[in-house]
């Protein structure tokens, strides 16, 4: 008999992880709901004409593909098979592919549905996603991705509400944050002000590494990559702002003063920063020129989020992007979204302690089970409890005591009622509290307003 | 530019649809784990080995496969590639599958994680499942399952919460069901006193049309198939077994007097009627002889779901098996387990009103924008409401009223809030009720509580 197993990079996922997991996408679900977004779910397989082409040659080769059903090979003459032609095979094979990201799905989704839709259209996604990816740690092959974007809206309002939402969701789980935020017009207008308008990409990258080697080490790469020296004094005293979020944007008010996308990044800045001023917001908020993510699609802010106790990378990120269904022939559209990396969170949270314990989220009271008569007696006592909310189980089988008992440890179930021939003569119930390992004795009423006290 | 399209069969759920989704799988996660049931999930893909040969030669060619990344044709030679034969083509191309139910998943976890698993172990889980069958009406290739199950106990206690689950589940929904009973013991008892115990199948299999066909149509079927008019004249008095449950099983009692596995079906139905006299469920519950699903599978317990206002197949299904592991080499697993139909569930509660409305679900306040200065001075109020669980929206830009009024007709929103200067002079807050069209001008503090009060 075969020994069953997984594919690499797939996880299941236990009662323990999926209570944890749960907590996470609750959470976020129940916070986006608060802020007028609106959930939709789009299929796992998409037409490969929907995904190809969209995340660059790398991410066409790590899209799963599904074999066509029937007779797959119907389309492929012999000399196309004997070819052995990955590519063209897959693509004459199969016709679907599984979700690579909520992204490209959203933006045919809103082609697709564009005559019922209200805009601005907010809406938020949470499913997962395939990648034929190398497996490594914290690295898989299925994950979710939980996205939130508002289209057909370019005020800026919507860029503080969804720094609201991660502060928010961030507040819930007890997890100290740091947004970083940046705007990529503020980046071009670095690049013009250089004189260099046309090598973007060349400068963000170099920025981007500056805290970790240093101000000479970029020069020495743009330097290889043939930035003048003009061109280099005139990108330092970008990499020479210090002080507060809007002492920053006051020198490179300054700085930028000729460039017009420069100026039009800076007000974007300031607008959110002035809204984000009237707001209760708990985490760090913190304007970071070196932040360059997205460059291939955001247009506008651009956004990114660490946890200030737990050595992680980016635990969520965003921006605004200019033309969302440009790609399927409707032009027009902007956007803005952000996104919160699961598994990520999930790790920090696990580390620094902070998930609700299992006892809050499993099973609260266990019911040992002496007797068939017993058991009978106690079904709809047991029944009542439920219908007060106390998750509640009786021992199927009249086993030994200490298998029940050893059954309630392993669940980490709080309280296990014991009920003997004295405590039914009495209508009572004896709880014992599994942690200080106490008995009481109480009336049903007294049960279970103590059971739902714990709540 | 392409017009881009869905796989046929598989769907799109808009924010509405997914509402009412949610509301259904919510229910069913709330009482499963009201139960002590607790969510796994496994991955979307399976090792085809795990799947192949577990729903017969139609499942096979039903399950959705995925081309092996990198070179899929590797380990064809050119002679099996000019064969064309496609099953072999998929096996050697292929080796993960997409999830064909939840069952076997269930099987295959058990038996990977069986070291950490206490026993008795219930599981729930609420996933898509995926077949490349012929879409039809109602009959997708993507759609979601809910099974909850035990295992590790034999105990009829299981059963008779399992049916407590049902009933309370469709209770909370609103909706009158009858819940059909069944016992393959019993139905093993009937075939072994029609003197055919080897032609269960065939019997059931003519029981189960009586109500459409009549009792002399099911006999010429049977005739047909070889049945004697002696074994006719034995199966008769089943086929004419009338009253309520208990009478039902008092006639069965005398005509199944020498069948030791149809006495013991008996008892099983007697304790599960016994206990569940003790409780106080909602559905009606029918002992139903011509009940006969999952005959390849269930030993005991055998129920279904019928909706009592609308003409629907069975919308929620179950029974006893007593090997679930045993395809993948782990014997002695017994367990009881019952599934939701979500799709259908969803049909009847949409043709029968009774989704909670949109009000109840979607956003409760939108904010009307007038001005950017309007909007400066509403956020921290809007920040105040949704901090007090209030799902509330500001418009993002500051447009014309009546776009912003049929913003929120479209997307059902119960309430606009309208801030003029003589609002914001006096702190006040002019309350629109969207359907009466009545105004009226709040504090913030009555704002918050008329607005908390709807829910």
């Amino acid at each position: 008999m075969q020994k069953p197993t997984i594919p690499k990079g797939m996880r299941d996922f236990g009662p323990v992880e999926m209570a944890r997991r749960n907590y996470i996408f609750d959470t976020i679900r129940q916070v986006y709901a608060l802020y007028g977004y609106r959930q939709i779910e789009t299929p796992t397989m998409e037409q490969l004409s929907t995904l190809l082409g969209k995340y660059g040659e790398e991410g066409d080769r790590l899209l799963f593909k599904v074999l066509n059903s029937g007779d797959a090979l119907r389309d492929l003459s012999d000399e196309e098979l004997l070819e052995r032609n990955a590519i063209h095979f897959a693509n004459k094979a199969c016709e679907k592919g599984l979700r690579y990201d909520l992204t490209v799905p959203f933006a045919r989704y809103v082609v697709m549905h564009r005559s019922e839709l209200t805009l601005p259209f907010r809406r938020y996604q949470i499913q997962p996603v395939w990648r034929a990816d190398r497996p490594q740690k914290g690295r898989y092959r299925e994950f979710y991705q939980c996205d939130a974007d508002v289209i057909g809206s370019t005020s800026l309002i919507n860029e503080v509400e969804l720094l609201e939402i991660i502060d928010e969701v961030f507040r819930r789980f007890g997890l100290r944050v740091r947004i970083l935020l940046n705007n990529r017009k503020i980046l071009a207008g670095i690049a013009e002000a250089t004189g260099r308008g046309d090598r973007l990409i060349d400068i963000t990258t170099a920025i981007d590494k500056l805290e970790k080697i240093g101000e000479e080490k970029v020069f020495d790469e743009l330097r290889s990559k043939g930035f003048t020296e003009d061109e280099l004094s005139k990108l330092r005293p970008f990499l020479a702002l210090t002080g507060s979020n809007r002492e920053k944007l006051t020198q490179l008010k300054e700085l930028l003063a000729t460039s017009e996308e420069g100026q039009k990044g800076i007000e974007e800045l300031e607008y959110i920063l002035d809204h984000i001023d009237l707001l209760d917001l708990k985490a760090e908020l913190v304007v970071d020129l070196s932040l360059a993510r997205g460059l291939s699609y955001y247009t506008g802010a651009i956004l990114e989020v660490k946890a200030l106790d737990a050595a992680m990378g980016s635990i969520s990120g965003g921006g605004r992007y200019d033309n969302l269904t440009g790609i399927f022939g409707l032009d027009g559209l902007s956007g803005v979204g952000i996104s919160f990396g699961a598994d990520r969170i999930y790790d920090v949270l696990l580390e620094l302690g902070l998930f609700p314990s299992e006892a809050e989220i499993g099973t609260q009271v266990l019911f040992a089970n002496f007797s068939e008569e017993d058991a009978a007696y106690l079904m709809p006592i047991v029944a009542r409890l439920r219908r007060e909310g106390i998750r509640s189980e009786i021992y199927p089988e009249p086993v030994k005591m200490k298998k029940q008992m050893s059954y309630a440890d392993s669940l980490k179930i709080p309280f296990v009622v014991l009920v003997g021939e004295e405590e039914r003569a009495t209508s009572t119930f004896t709880l014992k509290d599994m942690q200080s390992g106490q008995q009481e004795k109480l009336t049903l009423d007294a049960l279970i307003s103590h059971l739902s006290a714990q709540h």
